[in-house]
């Protein structure tokens, strides 16, 4: 995921059991579930089907995990713009084919590619230490002989905007920020302003290069990469992240009163010309084929992981899920379209600036826009989801219950808000007027990894990978077998 | 801590409390063995001092983590031979003066140093992905453009030694062996001759280059590295640990049949005419000064982390407990000698060939060593200690019933036998004859941080450090204010 945060609201009720004995609850509740239902009037068929799908995902099967593997393992890091990642989207489309989605196909667009170049990092005084650091995306590369300079150290980014005009000249800019942990990922929504507008403000004082503590919550020395934000067609200065016990030590140095010097290097450079490309695929609806439910996330990474979590496994849900449902023996009235994104984790110089993918869909569909009933995106790792927030218009209707009563028994609870912000790929499909959906994941773990080298398979859980696809699965059916109006006034 | 690891046994009783419920233990414990002693005869004055001692570092104080965070703070990363480690052993020189040690003096001695330069790897077919290496220490450079081969692979350093003469011509030889997790250390025994041995049986069979599975239980992008050795004064081919997720995927893509080419680039060098240094320290005896009670840790470190938990930690729990020792009103019947040796980490391409430190100390001191009544060494990292080993001349004795009533209400059990390897510093002087004890640390997390960036000041745990210091502490005290002969023949 990119620097929008989905959900940061922090009033929803949360769900303590621990997710080791999600199973055993499944299973118990579902029984408990079915055998009143039974008793009841008659289950709607819509919903027993639903609960099919899920339990078919919770009981295990490899349509997820072996698409994570085979994606990371035979295309590595796919940075937008470059061969690994078209070669991707190419098998992508294939492997789509081959499962059996109807109207596979894949829609380019261009975009100015950035590559990460030779990028190092050297404490100069009072000691002499390498340091881990990793440029931010769209950063310019330092002279070829580096940059060097004193570290002026910031706690936040309002910090840095209080500096006067100049009075960074010759400076390093540092932002010291700690990332909190968070279950939604409201610490990430909290630091990340410093990464995508730190550059821009310490560039208006007059600094030379900027540093910021890793936006992450792990203890390694490993450097959280991502996009920072182009100021008319540019990034002023070169940027880089810090690992996090790296910050430590420039802070524990320059509390000790010591002049803190650095020696920046980096190679990065720009790509004209280049192109990623979303790939698409569907069920055709049986009943109503031109409503779609829209499942989005994205096939591109960051260059230094091979994008496991990132979106590896997010491609790896939605497929799974709407493959589930292609092999029903009975087609969902609406249309699931999957859409695996180019292009997520990048800025462009020029307007619009954000996700290009999101944006080149939005922009191609347009005139499909108004048909599209309900969309949702996975773009917040491989671990379990604990619950799910609805467009207003079904909030405490049938629909929220039929989800709640399917959900529920693998852990999932109802927010009480629709969601705030779908996704960066979705999004520009949800400002034109698609309705939303959000399956929130728990993040406690995600932002130990994201946007790192260490972004790899070996980070898959697969029992909550599991969970997740019949998080999707059964809400996506729910969807796109119903008739129900998602964009209508709340009853 | 280098090749050598202390106390593979694997028959000893294991200590199953969790560290978390250590302290409660302890008050408890001790509570009861202080009135059950109080009900009986006399408690010994000595073993009275002893407990005190580990109740005060139990109680927690602050020298340990003090000098562990200045020495990695200010001296970061200290390889032997170069000025970071020079500058920390005066500066430790310095601090133990100021704490009120006596004959504080530097031991200098020669060595050959080696220095990483810029190291890079590249996967190259079938897909481009940078790899994530560490040159293993005293590997020699690539050739300026790199080695570019095809990757053989290899589950141990047994199946490489299978390999036929000039079977690996123009090949990269890569020993995949996965370390395993285990308390003792066990599994870095059964790993690591792969990383000591690999190289120079692969140049063997005319390999170019060699590469490791790190020797390391993390699943981090961040290689461990490590000392290789040297035959006849050199290493013969450049070689590289790789982080475990590289590894993987390498034996993910060779599993599927495919050709996997690599390209592998460093710059090393080695240093001829450098200089190492111990730093020695004591706490006077009282009765028997010439009497000595060695205790070692080494100042010298890797140089991509700032050793602080190899052995930044070691030297700390050394020199505050003999600190704590020291402050008493009453000094030790014998002397209580530390030493920070320098040198630990690197081999050296001629004879002894091993932690020069060590033997620069037993060569210079040789004289002494017959009155060297017993000697340990701290190089295990951080984690709480949960066993005692002692020499086989006093097992089954007082003095062991003495030792197991002071240390069991902090959690360490009595070993059923005597140490099998003390170390790599004291070595030496325990091959002259010194008898030894073992004081073992808990390590199941050191392995995932050992000789990588990573070992770092934020790895360290406070109480566990505090309980290792009121373990040497203790010991120590107990034994230097005795008159027991450790070198005499069991009762």
């Amino acid at each position: 995921m990119r620097a929008a945060l989905r959900n940061p609201a922090k009033d929803f009720v949360r769900y303590y059991l621990r997710s080791g004995v999600l199973a055993r609850h499944a299973a118990a509740l579902a029984g408990a579930l079915l055998a009143s239902a039974a008793g009841a009037a008659s289950l709607p068929d819509s919903e027993s089907v639903a609960t099919q799908l899920r339990d078919a995902a919770m009981a295990g099967h490899d349509i997820a995990y072996n698409w994570v593997s085979e994606l990371t393992t035979r295309f590595g890091p796919r940075p937008a713009g470059f061969d690994n990642e078209h070669a991707a989207a190419d098998w992508a489309a294939g492997r789509l084919k081959a499962l059996g989605f109807a109207n596979v196909r894949i829609e380019p667009f261009p975009i100015t590619a950035w590559r990460r170049g030779s990028e190092s990092a050297q404490l100069l005084t009072p000691i002499s230490q390498p340091l881990v650091i990793a440029a931010l995306g769209e950063s310019p590369p330092t002279p070829p002989q580096g940059v060097e300079a004193e570290v002026a150290l910031f706690p936040t980014l309002e910090a840095l905007k209080q500096a006067a005009p100049g009075s960074l000249s010759g400076k390093i800019a540092m932002i010291t920020q700690r990332m909190v942990r968070a279950q939604d990922g409201a610490g990430y929504v909290a630091a990340v302003p410093g990464r995508v507008d730190g550059p821009h403000e310490a560039a208006l004082r007059g600094a030379s290069a900027f540093l910021l503590r890793s936006v992450g919550t792990d203890d390694h020395r490993i450097a959280h990469t991502g996009t920072t934000r182009y100021h008319e067609g540019r990034v002023e200065i070169p940027a880089f992240a810090l690992s996090n016990p790296d910050a430590d030590q420039i802070e524990r140095l320059a509390a000790r009163g010591e002049s803190v010097r650095v020696r920046l290097l980096s190679t990065a450079s720009y790509v004209q010309g280049a192109h990623s490309q979303n790939v698409i695929a569907e069920v055709p609806g049986r009943e109503r084929p031109q409503e779609v439910v829209l499942l989005g996330a994205h096939l591109d990474s960051w260059d230094q992981g091979t994008g496991a979590i990132d979106d590896g496994t997010g491609t790896a849900i939605i497929v799974a899920a709407a493959k589930l449902i292609h092999d029903l023996p009975q087609r969902p009235r609406r249309t699931v379209r999957v859409v695996l994104f180019g292009s997520e984790e990048i800025a462009q110089p020029q307007p619009p600036g954000g996700a290009f993918g999101g944006h080149a869909y939005a922009e191609r569909h347009k005139a499909e826009l108004a048909d599209h009933v309900l969309t949702g995106e996975s773009d917040l790792g491989t671990d379990r989801i604990y619950e799910v927030a609805l467009p207003k218009a079904v909030l405490g209707g049938e629909f929220a219950q039929r989800v709640l009563r399917v959900l529920t028994p693998i852990g999932v609870l109802l927010a009480a808000r629709p969601p705030e912000d779908a996704g960066t790929d979705v999004g520009p499909s949800v400002e034109a007027g698609v309705p939303a959906f959000l399956l929130s994941q728990d993040a406690m773990r995600y932002f130990d990894i994201h946007h790192t080298a260490d972004d790899t398979l070996d980070k898959v859980d697969r029992p909550q990978l599991g969970q997740n696809v019949a998080a999707w699965a059964a809400l996506t059916w729910l969807a796109a077998d119903s008739t129900v109006d998602f964009r209508a006034a709340p009853p």
